[in-house]
């Protein structure tokens, strides 16, 4: 019944109406990577449940990169500018798009949200999705890499039972894992077998904000990506 | 752009579209409740995030009220059974929707569910839905009660950047009340706070499928719902 937003079945929404958003979606979508192509932006779309510690890693990330990159956010949630207000104390420019009642981002809201930001200097733009492990899945923004945080709170079974989201996944944060002896019935292990399952290139890295596990890690894999990425755009 | 599943902006499907899914999940929603209210089954649309709990309350709530009450369960997710057989496994026959991409139950699921079900004969159907604190908020299921999990690690801002999911909810609980020794930045206090700014009328139990806590006061409130409701069915 979501099926214009690709999150539904086709019972009541025609299949043309389903297309027409999607196609739509994805003009905007090509039309942003350009935008981020032309000015060497690395945009990142941050994904995962209500929870699962999204602000937290943009939080660590800033204060390891200060001063060594220029980072820019876009923060979406139903309602309120916390997350972009957390940010921006940590330094970062923020912009925050309310959605309202919308489950997800989408190419135009954040294309939208560029022209209120200086974001053409940036190194890194982090886009910080609404809290939903289901539809930010079906939205291209114009990112170049998908990230999940998935807190081991949420327990094991997640990656199965979502199948749709960790299939995008080319990273999947691990998140609260300071919490880990608190929760005697989880295990990483069985988090990575399901990861396996679902993820066409499994990679995961495992997170605290709390204790800094995982941080260098992550910092090591963004920055990696960001060089590899910036020479595919020089070598095209 | 999700306006068809009713949890979007408009600008790109017809407010004709809308009004007519959201129409016909209505009729729907009606239609079950009238089956419900014939038969004397109270039914309760429990929602909440990924991991917020769900299945433990309920499995819960399955040991507490084994050979008293006759319950049934419906599950939703967009992949596995695992829910439903975890119900099963305490006793309780379920049965289990899996949705594929859809990031919610709507009314005619849970009819369609009924059909494959012995539902008339029990005291208490529990809909399972989705893991998600978005888009259920928006789909009448026919139940007569809403209640939504939230669990304390998720953090203590989520009622007021998801409020379309907390205005409807009759009551809320605040689940993994065990962790709470370990999340020195959360406070039951400011939960509570959260939702009397958005909850029409703020109802909260605290919650630990763990040690218990809170159990009682579910079982107490659950039954004294069920009853109020039967009595108000008998007398019109």
């Amino acid at each position: 019944m979501c099926e214009s937003c690709g999150c539904g079945d086709p019972h009541l929404v025609s299949v043309d109406v389903h297309d027409r958003i999607l196609s739509e979606n994805e003009r905007q979508a090509a039309h942003n990577r350009e935008h981020f192509g032309a000015a060497g932006v690395f945009a990142l779309n941050l994904m995962g449940s209500p929870g699962a510690g999204k602000t937290a890693i943009l939080e660590a990330t800033a204060r390891r990169l200060a001063g060594r990159r220029k980072l820019g956010a876009i923060a979406g949630d139903l309602a309120t500018d916390h997350d972009a207000a957390r940010l921006e104390r940590e330094g970062v420019p923020s912009r925050s798009i309310t959605t309202g009642n919308a489950c997800h981002l989408d190419a135009a809201m954040v294309h939208h949200a560029l022209h209120h930001m200086a974001w053409d200097a940036l190194d890194y733009l982090f886009i910080e999705n609404v809290g939903n492990l289901v539809c930010p899945a079906v939205y291209d923004l114009g990112e170049h890499l998908n990230v999940v945080a998935l807190s081991v709170t949420e327990g094991e079974d997640k990656p199965l039972k979502y199948p749709v989201m960790f299939k995008k996944a080319d990273l999947v944060l691990v998140t609260k894992i300071d919490l880990l002896p608190h929760l005697p019935g989880i295990s990483v292990d069985v988090i990575w077998d399901a990861l396996q399952r679902v993820m066409p290139k499994p990679t995961m890295l495992t997170f605290s904000a709390v204790t800094g596990e995982g941080v260098d890690e992550w910092i090591h894999w963004l920055e990696s990506r960001r060089d590899a990425i910036s020479a595919a755009v020089q070598n095209s």
